[in-house]
């Protein structure tokens, strides 16, 4: 594999999966690239809310807006330039707020599912 | 595990290894915490140049400024909000312009032997 750069219209975004909500991820690298990491952007719209059960060790940088991440350890908020780990196996709930917020995530290993066509 | 929260005031900057410019590294979660990646933050001053052979797959996420890297690939220039991904085995020189940079960081697997008490 090469170096590669990727900006935020690079990604092909995806409702994230078993949720109906303005939330919405966009793998830039996956398991269709053969390295052991994902890759991608996320997209949160105002006041949305998702649960989720870490599958894998999940980082999410906040690069505009806000997040808040509620687990068993409490609420922790993430604005622009700051970074969440979400380890494997935790139970998350997060919340965007007013101005919604963007995200870059690195996945190890693969999020999804490689016969999967679906979104994160 | 737990899930957690980190800002650029959390790392403790080293200078990466091998260089003597001003270019610092500064791992929040690495082969301490038991987990399969280290995450960190970067600090390039003005018009730095490093070279490294990547011995782990690293993804630069540009928080601020701008950055250049040069590979077998090309040069890319990535700046807020754009990912620059290095798989492991690729030689690049990564350049900063006069504005100096901050990044994001994750690898997979450690870049850090766990012996070491060096930085990036």
């Amino acid at each position: 594999m090469k170096v590669r750069k990727f900006a935020f219209a690079d990604a092909s975004f995806e409702r994230s999966p078993g949720q109906d909500g303005d939330v919405f991820a966009g793998n830039v690298i996956d398991q269709r690239h053969g390295g052991p990491i994902t890759i991608g952007y996320g997209r949160y719209g105002p006041h949305q809310s998702i649960d989720e059960v870490l599958a894998v060790d999940d980082v999410m940088i906040v690069l505009e807006g806000r997040l808040s991440v509620s687990s068993a350890a409490g609420t922790v908020a993430a604005g622009p330039g700051e970074i969440v780990y979400m380890p494997k196996g935790q139970s998350v709930t997060i919340r965007s707020h007013e101005q919604g917020a963007v995200t870059a995530y690195v996945t190890y290993p693969h999020w999804q599912d490689p016969t999967s066509e679906s979104g994160k």
